[in-house]
C-alpha cells in the first residue's frame, strides 16, 4: 500500500522574486537555502526549507510556459502542494483505479533523478497536487 | 529573534466535504484524524495530519462568512499556509517593523488556547499566511 509520508513543500507562484524574498526571507526570517534557474521548467526557483516541509517561490522566466500562463491567468499566490510518497508508481496505480484524473499518467524524472507526477486539480477540489518520490 | 519552525498545515477551501474526502482520504489514503464544526469560524474542518504538517479541508457552514465569500469569489482550492512560530507577538512586532500589512495586528486566541494571526496576502504575493503558536 503506497503511503503519503509528509507534506514536502508548498509552492507559491510569484511575479517578482525580489519582492517575494523580501517577505519570506527578510520579513519572516526563513533562510534562503538556494535559488536557481530551472530551464526545463522555464522558471527560477527559490528554496526556503523548513522542518518537514519548505516553501518554494517559483517565478516564470519565459512568457509561454505553463507557470507563466498560470500566473497571467490567476495572478500570484498558492500554486500546488507537494506530497512525498514512498511508492509513486503504486500511488498512481491506486489513483487510476479510483478514477482520479492525472496530469501525468506515468512518473516523470527530474534532473536530480527524483520521480514526480501531478494530479489534475479537477480531482482534488481545485488544488494542484504533486506526488514526489525521493 | 522569533523563528519560523515548520510549516504546520496547508489549508484548502472546499465546496463539498464528502467529495473532498473521497480524494484526500480515500484516494490518497491519508487518515482522517478528526472532522468538526467550528462555529466561531462558521466552518467544518477535516484534519488529516501528516509528518511535520497536515492538510486541512475547510468547508463553510454559513453563506456570509469570510470563508464562504472567499469560496464564492475564487472557487475551491488552496487557501492559506500556516507557519508555526515560537513567539507570535515577537514575530508580529518584527513584521510591523518591516511595514508588512497584517490582518490581525494582535494575536487572536482560539477555543483551544492557541494564538494565531493572519498576514495580509497583499504582503506575501497573494498567499494568505497564518502564524500559529502552539
Amino acid at each position: 500500500m503506497p503511503t503519503i509520508k509528509a507534506i514536502n513543500h508548498v509552492a507559491v507562484v510569484v511575479e517578482d522574486m525580489d519582492a517575494s524574498l523580501s517577505f519570506w526571507r527578510d520579513a519572516l526570517g526563513i533562510e534562503l537555502h538556494e535559488m536557481r534557474d530551472v530551464p526545463a521548467e522555464q522558471s527560477r526557483v527559490a528554496f526556503l526549507p523548513l522542518a518537514g516541509a519548505e516553501v518554494e517561490l517559483v517565478m516564470p522566466t519565459t512568457e509561454d510556459s505553463g507557470i507563466a500562463k498560470y500566473l497571467a491567468k490567476r495572478g500570484p499566490g498558492m500554486h500546488h502542494i507537494c506530497l512525498e510518497v514512498d511508492d509513486i508508481e503504486g500511488m498512481l496505480a491506486q489513483l487510476r483505479a479510483k478514477n482520479i484524473r492525472l496530469i501525468n499518467e506515468e512518473p516523470r524524472t527530474g534532473a536530480d533523478g527524483r520521480k514526480y507526477a501531478f494530479v489534475h486539480p479537477q480531482a482534488s477540489g481545485g488544488v494542484l497536487v504533486e506526488l514526489y518520490q525521493l
